[in-house]
């Protein structure tokens, strides 16, 4: 009988294929064995490189260089591949997919690519919720991957206004099964807070390290080390974020100059008591956000 | 033979003041203590409080409230106090040590400091030599000090032109006793460094997280947390240290202003060939002097 049941094991996800196969997509493939959550793991990748280095990492239990055969045979398809490519692979990907397949994503901008397929959402064939787990690192490749990436980390669901609640439950599900906190919100607002959390943040620690002569090396110590941490993250991936949260990047930048500019000009009057204060409020909001 | 040599050990600084027992002050008293460099450990703070926590975490062996008392015993007296205080003090100090003593200090800049002390040097009673540990952390307070702080660390020591080379060894000697790797050069050239390394990463940091929303909190990730973990600094000490160096700072942060505007521009124009170029030579930059 035991035996039996333990055959019997029904996984929520059995066939669930990875597009992409970094440091996130690796770790969902992890996660999903780790978990037992599915018990196959197509990954899909452009090289047999990165494949191998994903099977190496036993991220993944298959894999396949053909997108479209990999995508028919999945219950779920995740694209964690750099944002400017998901809206053309997502088109792709609905070509081949089982009627009613489940889709997301784990871009770190989803109004664009979650636009691009409610274009078409009515002749599609899967069923596409955008999602963005945050749970980034400076560190990228399979080999950099963890079972435990999202384990008590928010990942944010952005349905669009027609999405069935259905759909955003179960995609919300998944992130849930891996681990998650999940939030629900529109993408518009999510790319809104992740200027300000994320994509301004990168720009001005890649400005500060671009600012820095090499000539300072020995006297770099844990600050600057930290403030810039973010700036040795994959710039191909981090051009795209950028390019595509403009905007918003833009208007929390606009922000970060003006109080930049309040400092300077308490530090020029001398005005001391005025600085302390700002400082004041910056170490208070530092000590409630951050970890 | 041996219980007598060990009972005649000298030690090199048998009596040390240090003057602000906090991080700073603290992981020098723990170091001199672990390290056997001096027997006796003399704090001076201004409360009993600080003291007392200093007491406590073995930071010092006694305490005093009296500053002119406990320089006069000195060998060496260290000042470990923000940095708008330490030219005053050091009149103060300079009138109570014994002729010859040895007189350094812990703070973030060293022009101010170094030429106040210059302007009446050959009236002067002790022989200082400007330091600056480069072992900041957003921490502070005696309770956060470490006995290897400085282990491993560049001190930077800062001669004025007309300070005797033996003055300068020895300084540069104590900071090695405690574990550091000693960098000799001007006041000027150090408040010109740190102001990229340290100064301005700070100032930019605090703006960051004062741009920041407190309805943000859920979608911070480990970046946002690495690029402001500066800001949560002591604000008194931060202030000192930002009006102190402020034309230094004010140049890096046009630089940095300079680099946003360049990947601003590309972002803007949509070239991503450039935007990624930058980004690329952000992450050279970090790969190459980051820790």
């Amino acid at each position: 009988m035991k035996k039996n049941s333990s055959a019997k094991r029904t996984f929520e996800w059995p066939t669930v294929t990875i597009v992409g196969v970094g440091l996130i997509g690796g770790s969902i493939g992890l996660a999903l064995q780790s978990r037992k959550i599915s018990h196959r793991i197509i990954g899909v990748g452009r090289s047999n490189r990165s494949l191998s280095l994903a099977k190496k990492a036993n991220a993944i239990t298959e894999s396949s260089l053909k997108l479209e055969d990999a995508v028919a045979e999945a219950d779920i398809v995740i694209l964690a591949t750099n944002v400017s490519t998901i809206p053309n692979l997502l088109d792709r990907i609905d070509e081949c997919v089982s009627p009613g397949t489940f889709i997301t994503d784990a871009g770190s901008t989803k109004n664009t690519i979650v636009s691009a397929w409610e274009k078409r959402r009515r002749t599609r064939h899967g069923r596409f919720v955008g999602s963005h787990p945050l749970t980034g690192s400076h560190k990228s490749g399979p080999l950099a991957a963890s079972q435990t990436l999202f384990d008590g980390r928010v990942t944010v669901v952005t349905p669009a206004s027609r999405t069935p609640d259905d759909d955003t439950r179960h995609i919300s599900n998944f992130w849930s099964a891996l681990g998650s906190n999940v939030i629900t919100m529109s993408p518009k607002l999510h790319d809104n807070i992740l200027a300000a959390t994320s994509h301004a943040p990168h720009l001005i620690s890649a400005a500060i390290a671009l600012s820095t002569p090499s000539s300072a090396q020995p006297f770099i110590a844990g600050g600057w080390s930290d403030t810039t941490r973010i700036a040795s993250g994959d710039p191909e991936l981090w051009a795209d974020i950028l390019l595509d949260n403009a905007v918003n990047t833009g208007k929390v930048l606009s922000k970060v100059a003006a109080n930049i500019e309040k400092m300077l000009t308490a530090i020029e009057s001398e005005n001391r008591q005025r600085l302390v204060k700002l400082l004041n409020r910056a170490k208070e909001a530092r000590d409630a956000l951050g970890g």
